[in-house]
């Protein structure tokens, strides 16, 4: 694994939990921790627990002992390391977005078609898709519950930067996270939008704001954000702020999408409704174990259900705990790792492939290409 | 009053039960009901209660003991009305939207602001404003709680279009209603947003769709909607379904909208939502006694709190009920009325005036020429 | 009517509007409204619409132009009121709860039984009956949706006492009041729960507890409650704040209730849960226009549905406005006079009858004989 | 470890997460596992990361390299087993009811206390108070925020027993389990009514029900519960299906119990509301990282604040994830093995102790004996 921060330890702790309580194909070995400071990254995984370290990425490659490279990284990097990894033969998991740009991730699926004739497979971790209520909404679009779709809004509201003070992070410097509410959050919900729909976006009209355009350098970080120093040196905010924009998809369907990070009392508000013919789901990350659902086939008497998703009928539940015994964000991950190894043990490609990041990728590329214009409308 | 059907139940319900419930300064009596059709307008009468009836809205403004004209039919007929009465001296109240074109809504408020010097007042019937949630988020907006606005997201979701044969009513009809889900129920929302964040829109960029070309001629109304015959004769549907936009306030605000007919489990979810820097405030009408505010001074322990806007303190609710025993749909209308006997009395504009309404018929303008052209950038 | 304070003015809502919205088999006219502060009542007739009055309520039960005889007064006055009504001819409605004792209500119910031969009905205000959601509750029950009812929960709760110097009222004068939370509110989730299940409680065992043994005599009235002076005199609270008991149905089902004005931040929560071998459901007064419903037919899929309580085919609301256009707490009442009128007029016993009132009046005097006798097991 | 169901799988995730989010004072062994069949409790072992096995208990309590041993059996061989590891001297966690009778827990009580004299410190697995949110509300109670605490009302509603053929487990045998729902989930509600309140239950008035008398032998088990076969033979079901009581606390608060397995469509809905003078708190498990707070120190504009408890002031919290990205089931586990390595680290008694769980035990005693009278009012 390369990287041991926040997706570090997600990541982690779902290498080491999945074959606790999944029955998995393949033996999972922890084998070795990247990251360029040897200090802390030896401090890291003796925390999160890898057997080895290794101050260069490039000697995981090398390494004939590990068969999976995992990227945690900022999205700069992940091209070069994905590419090489693939390259030389090696699963890769990325972490979301696949890319800083519509470029880089066109080579990387590039370079992931071609490995995975070689039968390496890359996958790119849109961990979302793997909470069990929305792996439920999936499967009730799959179903034809819905009929065909006419709404599609989603929203990721976050509050963590609302403190004008709030420091300057990478996540703020548009050269190691190539956008800022639009890569981070606007990126899950597009690809969870055009996953459980089954549909792709076709064009976008956007606006990306950055409201507050200098924070102070340093300070310090407490989850996201932190304090800053209000009287420190200050540097500038290279990224949006918040990305709002309409969208049609390829099902004619109508979207509306919001990511900010300046609602201020959404913690993390990952939302996705979609209005059908027939039914309509509608899902917050804020209550992460229900999926609300609502079908007119029950008539008069409808009304959107609360569906706790932690039956053993769900996906993934069944593997946890009794019903109404709640999972928590970090499961996404566990069964992220799961479906992977289930598929390069059965020599399939695991989804969200690179191709369908690329997707994302376009969509994240024209809404900033239309905010660029006056709001144009952006063909993706 | 002009017009007996859904708004002149609800308005006529209003002026029955104002003075009822609060102390006025001027005697009510509902003289007279004007409709084209002489057996129903007599009917209607009888049954909301008014004292006479007259088949030519131009009667009641003749007439002498009349002082005030409840405007409560389709859009393309307020203008003439509106204008007609005010220009014989006669007070207004004029149901929203305020007319189907800027240059009506533009007529209507020239002669309005003429009409003011002579004694006689306009007021357009932005009825949720009067609901006491609405009402006591304005007055938190107004007294700085929320700080620098920075995001507003505004619903307005039904789904009584949502079955395609739902009947071809005079809402569908474009040279009647003027537009569709936007006039109808966006401008309630473009209206709510402006007037709690004091702030206009100032551009947006729009798409309108309309999902179900053609419906049938005739068929049961139920409610707004109702069920059509599948084997009927059609007609086109010549106004939107869906009016999704997103949008700038002049506060700086970025600004989201979307309004539909066909958000399937959504009756009447008219939602308002504003992000500060110091506190949040959401809306929902499907719990209509409930806002939802978020104070940052609460600190660590701060989150959404769900106020039973049902005190003595809060607007209006003082001269109904206990606390905890929440009013209904129609209390809007009633206290619309009971503002705009003060206003009169005291010799004030009410508000909205035609000038606020006018506003709002800019942005409505503006989303259709957006809509008309790509969704271009559009200044209001 | 008699009596003129809260219940006063919505029951005189009621009267008046019951005709604009419902036809009637009868013209109700309001006729004469009994106090016995000449002046009071006098301004109190104008402000609810009374075309007379009346100090003493003797008059209304002796004047030939009086046909129903509306009881809004403390319940220590039911009783005389009611049987001389009955007894003159008049059909009756009282408020609830029916009397101050079991043996008041037995002369009350063996006078109405006696009348009803004579062709005067008597009725029970248990005017949540008639909040459309909780008729719906009433008709899945009936329909057999819920299959064997296994437990009952239902709760009043309130805050308004929580203020130590909150002050004394009629509410808190045993000689008035008969109980507090008992019977104020306490008889509204009695009368609920064995309506909507169809079954008795057959014996309770009780805590009764009076939190706040003096309050300020006199005091500022705001509500229910109010603000009293903390320095002023105090006297003493002769009833309970709060009631709770478990219960026995005769269909087997296990009940637990609970009633309290010192539910701090409940302001009106009267809520019912009933959990059946193949369905539930829960109300909650505090979001009064929603009935959630959970049907185990709906399989691993299932959750408690939000059923929005204002569609066409709802109990009651097709003749108000269209679906999700909420209902306020006075609409029940409105309810309520169409009932009675419509029962009168097909020579039919209105529920719930003074019987079904007595029957409530049991269970109360059960609670109080359990609570003083340290918890012991009571039969009804 | 002793066992290795439910419970097992949890406190195995336990130990081997906490040493990784938490920086402990002691290094986390997972030495041995130990259970009767030896196939059962090695394929155990391996799945869930135990280093050795065992076949007998009592091996633990001999083995030198074992210093704590945690007890995740049915109740009734809790205190043969931690008495002899408490002797042995090694540490010893619990889990709950701490014993199947109030004998029992007495005797592991004085053991425990003895032992903690010889260094040795026992504790019982009461995991909900590791919920943050339910922390968190102890610390706002601890706080003083809630002023004079008047009711406390808890349930425990689950509906995993609904369906009349849902097989015979081993808790519903009262020789195995104690008692049925009282033990199980009863016991979770009245330790965290104590424990939040900081008050003990000074008497009880019950019932106990048993909704279905047999059920088949056998069947399927899926999560707690299970499909039986209807046809096949039927066994006897020895414990309560549901338990319902009022209490009193030392505190004067009047309490109101409910714990049941037949409230369909409630899944795991642990719930628990206090009411204060000065402020009210609300928590149900099934929206696990909210806490409801109502302070009325916020005037006319109080409400009920939903906390999301997922702050890093708040308990355990800032160890996770970032804000708003939820926790799930079994992290109380995690936090409740963290807080034991601290306490032994620090020689100090860790919470809950033997001898609150031993008041535990008490409260479910006198629960049993006035249900067994008919409800008699029985002290604690």
């Amino acid at each position: 694994m390369v990287g041991y921060a926040f997706m570090g330890a997600a990541h982690s702790h779902a290498w080491r939990t999945a074959p606790r309580f999944f029955d998995l194909p393949l033996a999972i070995e922890m084998t070795a921790l990247a990251g360029r400071d040897a200090e802390r990254v030896a401090a890291a995984a003796d925390k999160l627990g890898w057997n080895s370290v290794e101050t260069d990425w490039r000697r995981l490659v090398e390494r004939d002992d590990i068969d999976l490279i995992d990227i945690c990284v900022p999205g700069n990097l992940h091209a070069e390391i994905a590419i090489a990894a693939l390259e030389a033969g090696k699963h890769v998991l990325c972490e979301k977005p696949l890319a800083n740009s519509v470029e880089e991730a066109e080579r990387m699926t590039a370079v992931a078609e071609a490995a995975k004739a070689q039968g390496a497979v890359a996958m790119c971790g849109f961990s979302y898709r793997r909470t069990p209520a929305l792996s439920l909404a999936k499967r009730l679009v799959d179903e034809g519950r819905l009929g065909e779709i006419r709404h599609i809004r989603a929203q990721y509201l976050q509050d963590w930067l609302t403190d004008e003070n709030a420091p300057l992070t990478w996540r703020l410097d548009k050269s190691k996270s190539g956008s800022g509410s639009l890569g981070d959050i606007g990126a899950h919900i597009i690809d969870a939008a055009q996953w459980i729909a089954g549909s792709n976006v076709t064009g976008v009209s956007a606006i990306l704001e950055t409201f507050v355009k200098e924070r102070p350098v340093g300070g310090d970080f407490v989850g996201l954000g932190g304090h800053g120093g209000a009287d420190g040196p200050k540097g500038p905010v290279t990224v949006d702020d918040a990305a709002v924009f309409t969208a049609r998809f390829d099902n004619r369907a109508v979207g509306v999408f919001e990511a900010t990070r300046f609602a201020l009392g959404r913690k993390n508000a990952m939302r996705v409704e979609l209005n059908g013919s027939k039914a309509s789901l509608a899902f917050d990350f804020e209550d992460m174990n229900s999926l609300w659902f609502y079908d007119s086939a029950d008539g008069p008497n409808s009304g959107f259900r609360k569906i706790q998703a932690t039956e053993p009928e769900h996906p993934y539940t069944g593997n946890w705990w009794p019903v109404g015994h709640g999972l928590g964000y970090e499961h996404a991950f566990t069964h992220q790792v799961v479906d992977l190894a289930n598929a390069i043990a059965a020599g399939e490609q695991p989804t969200p492939s690179f191709a369908d990041a690329l997707q994302v990728q376009r969509v994240l590329a024209a809404v900033e290409a239309s905010a660029a214009d006056d709001s144009r409308w952006t063909a993706v």
